[in-house]
């Protein structure tokens, strides 16, 4: 492995490297910078008070999981200062490059004075705002956006009653009377900001485009999320539209939707999404991409000399679609930064690895995870993808507090490399996508997920692990043991595939498909003579295992053409909501 | 990849497949074989009353944390038979095999008849019993192994105090004074049932021959271990060996040490480990490895055609160590069940994978976990290993509730492989063990771990995940950014060698070597006149970070000879209690 060596300038002059801003990979840039040259000048320039902060953290303390304000800022300019002999400027701002001079030109937003900096090398980490839409009403004062921790600040603010947010529903003597909260977008961000308003009493609108929640997940997956939703009261508009607001005085009274819904509204909070900060860049002519983020290569350049960029306003390669997109997360930020960081200190570094979008979030009390690419993504590229869908307990059930998470995991029937996964239940669902993610980074196959050897005891797993469960099933398939069916393609099937349920009696009285016949799987043996081995057979249990052993005793009984209803009952009572939940739509 | 079909005898006879033993593979060998042969007869011998029982949950169920004793019983024959088609033999035992003739001797324990089955594909699963020191008085009424449900109903009946064990201590009217466990054997089983006898009220003294509990951990990680033992007031006797047992009537009531500790039993638990149950097999002269175990290729076939074994009796190859050896551990078991069932089913399977020794315990709120190659794995294979320890919290430590966990990283400095890891800590070290398992799997390198895509929000990680951090620490060590000294070696060295504390100083007063200079962090870069660029230094902070950053700026201003301990004084406090322990034994 190379050993850098501090690449100073070629006079007495120590390297210069300016840094753009503290949030998204500046921070982690500005140090690692520091830890590889010691020699180097250092300069973070940032337009607002906090250089480095826990952007993740904010809806939590929003809601008051977070008590403790002073635990959101994670690296205070005095830290940067005394540790890492960086000269910090808040409250500072670039408002103009000069590639040829490498000359920026900074505005002191206290004095009002402008000044030039000089840089060897700059690092561009400018972020990316959130989207807000152009509609009147929406500078008024009980809309917000959440970006930093001024926005985070006048979000509690409105919530504690001191001023702001007392429009239609409460506020005053009418504190029984719940606030009502319109929430617009169900990204990661809006669910957590769900989540923390229902913490603090309000009742909760969320409005989203897309016809389900979550969009990095597929349809069904997010299907499972809806309903945690529904259960603790969020009032769901999906597949709908913001239209207009309507005002009175300062404040946002009404959130009127596409549909012409009208929702009553104390506070809104956008979470549409973000837009890449490219100003700067796109100033001085730096390549952009597709996406509309900054251009770079694997060590975080720019098309410009000397000038690198990182965090939400870049393209990463995604490692899985061989596609370039764009990834606000803090992960892939941080780890440009401190690739940026170091080949700025010292003109080499380990090159910047494909991202793979593995994210999660926590809604009440399920977690929903991805990585990967989804149906959509696949889609987007032309790759034939298979699905299956795996209930799986997080441990061992015969140990106290097991709880089932359903895995969703694709994987490519031509090489069979996994390519995708989405995971909704409980604990233990960031473990698997991890492992998941760590087997994709590496290129595995459905058959390396059935054979890792992960760590088993019965606080902590299976001896067969929800990863290997689903190794298995995906495998099975691949290799022709046990083909699948969607759930959602057995209704539409023609007549003459006979469907069979091989749950207990007490199973199938609880609810079942119209069209299927009940044989329980300890009778199929015996009464297989009442099905057609002509004709084709679906096999449903409750999540899919009894279902595979069923298949393959017809399949083994000269029936030509078997399959398994994936993720059985489970997954098919899920999608059954799904759809019912479009067609009240 | 490959689709088997069932390969049935020549005859029109069906295919016999006889597996002897439920536990340890057996089961999942009957289950797979019949799924992928729906023709085959199927014959399961077990010599016990249950096939397949939850061994791994055993400790929990005696100590209450399972209450339903049914929940152990996770596959009955019933189910064996209705839904697998399999013919479940309990209570019989195979006595002998003629390989030649491929027939087995069983022997009906509630007859007392024997009679022969033929087989055409033998599946072995005899699984290891425990090893009991052929002292006077083990057979006791009060002294137990655990290994099977006979077993745990006895210990639970001598804890619940209805006739067993009232031995020197309890029973009787002596209800509040606490009874007295021995536990001879500090592995995995024997740290479970030290947590659960203490969950019932009993004082109990833990006895080892190693000088550290878990084995499989190098001695300071399990250090982490002991001292959460002690703190529950766990009389910890390591580097010390079981003499005699000292016995009234039919009850042990002193346990006599080697050094002649004698400790007060109303009930010992012999937790010393397995011996491989080979007898069937050397009786016919299967081969056997040096370990003693089985040995058996990748498709668990023995030196015997048409005879498998499976379980914790065979040999596994080691992924890291690349040499055999016994690994008694479910999820190798129930893999290898798996793969032999199939071979024996259709003639083909998919290889069974190297193992990496993955595994896990609890031991009251601490979780140690260990995958890959520890250090005396190391020694023993000649191969060059560099470690560093990194303490992490499992998530945000901004978001409540972070737990710190120490990350022991063990990788090869000639390819960057990681090799072995061992943490521990609380929530969340599964999932770190689990995500380096499946690192080393794939050959992953350090540089891997730092990229490598993992799944963030507050209650779940950070955006440097404790995995990055281990990756970046031992990065920095293998590119020399900056050389790691282990604490233990800090004491000893040569006077010349100027050891430099940059800690705060309240952390500073609250205790730190002697021989330390104090200078914290901040002042570094001013006052390093203080110290002598021509002579080594090593750098201290309390878990490596700042004392890395300090490292690096003395590296860059033309200090010779810097390194930082590694683990800082959390590391070093570990070691000096160990060290303490062991002067004291």
């Amino acid at each position: 492995m190379f050993q850098p060596t501090p690449h100073n300038t070629a006079s007495t002059r120590p390297l210069t490297i300016v840094i753009v801003g503290g949030v998204a990979g500046g921070a982690s840039a500005a140090a690692r910078a520091r830890r590889l040259n010691e020699q180097a000048r250092i300069i973070l320039i940032e337009k607002d008070h906090d250089v480095s902060f826990a952007n993740c953290g904010l809806p939590y303390y929003i809601g008051g999981e977070i008590t403790d304000r002073n635990k959101l800022l994670v690296a205070t300019p005095q830290k940067f200062r005394e540790w890492f002999n960086i000269d910090v400027r808040t409250h500072q701002e670039v408002k103009s490059i000069d590639a040829g001079r490498k000359v920026v030109e900074i505005h002191e937003r206290d004095t009002g004075k402008t000044y030039e900096e000089s840089y060897d090398k700059l690092i561009l980490s400018p972020g990316a705002s959130p989207i807000v839409p152009p509609l009147e009403g929406v500078k008024s004062r009980n809309v917000f956006t959440l970006r930093n921790l001024a926005d985070t600040d006048a979000i509690k603010a409105c919530i504690d009653g001191d001023g702001a947010g007392t429009g239609a529903g409460g506020g005053g003597g009418e504190k029984a009377k719940k606030r009502n909260a319109v929430v617009i977008g169900a990204g990661f961000i809006g669910l957590e900001m769900v989540e923390m308003l229902h913490r603090r009493g309000m009742h909760i609108s969320l409005v989203e485009m897309q016809p389900q929640v979550l969009p990095p997940l597929d349809r069904e997956m997010a299907r499972i999320v809806e309903g945690e939703l529904e259960k603790h009261g969020v009032e769901l508009h999906l597949g709908n539209g913001l239209k207009s607001l309507e005002t009175a005085g300062e404040l946002v009274t009404q959130v009127v939707l596409a549909d012409e819904t009208r929702l009553a509204a104390d506070l809104v909070i956008m979470a549409i999404g973000v837009r890449p900060n490219v100003s700067l860049a796109t100033a001085i002519g730096l390549e952009l991409g597709k996406t509309g983020g900054i251009a770079v290569n694997e060590f975080m350049q720019t098309s410009a000399p000397d000038i690198y960029a990182v965090g939400d306003a870049v393209e990463y390669r995604h490692g899985v679609a061989d596609m370039l997109m764009r990834v606000p997360l803090a992960g892939p930020a941080n780890r440009a930064g401190r690739i940026a960081g170091e080949h700025a200190a010292v003109g080499q570094a380990p090159p910047m690895q494909a991202v793979l979008g593995t994210a999660i979030v926590r809604i009440f009390d399920k977690v929903a995870a991805v990585t990967g690419c989804n149906d959509r993504c696949n889609a987007m590229t032309g790759r034939k993808a298979r699905s299956v869908w795996v209930p799986a307990n997080d441990h061992a059930s015969y140990y106290p507090g097991a709880k089932e998470m359903l895995v969703k995991l694709i994987y490519d029937p031509e090489t069979n490399r996994v390519i995708g996964a989405q995971i909704v239940g409980g604990p233990g669902v960031d473990k698997r996508i991890d492992v998941i993610a760590t087997t994709i980074r590496f290129g595995g196959t459905v058959e390396d997920l059935t054979s890792l050897d992960l760590a088993y005891a019965p606080p902590f797993s299976s001896a067969k692990d929800p990863v290997h469960m689903a190794g298995f099933v995906a495998e099975n398939d691949l290799r022709e043991l046990c083909a699948v069916t969607r759930p959602d393609a057995v209704e539409a099937m023609e007549p003459n595939v006979q469907v069979v349920d091989v749950r207990t009696a007490s199973e199938w009285d609880a609810g079942h498909l119209d069209r299927a016949t009940h044989i329980p799987l300890p009778e199929l043996r015996q009464r297989m003579g009442e099905l057609d081995p002509t004709r084709p057979v679906v096999t449903i249990c409750r999540g899919g295992q009894r279902g595979y052993l069923a298949a393959r005793i017809l399949k083994q009984n000269s029936f030509a053409d078997v399959s398994n209803m994936t993720g059985g009952m489970l997954l098919w009572n899920i999608l059954e909501k799904s759809a019912t939940a479009t067609s009240r739509a």
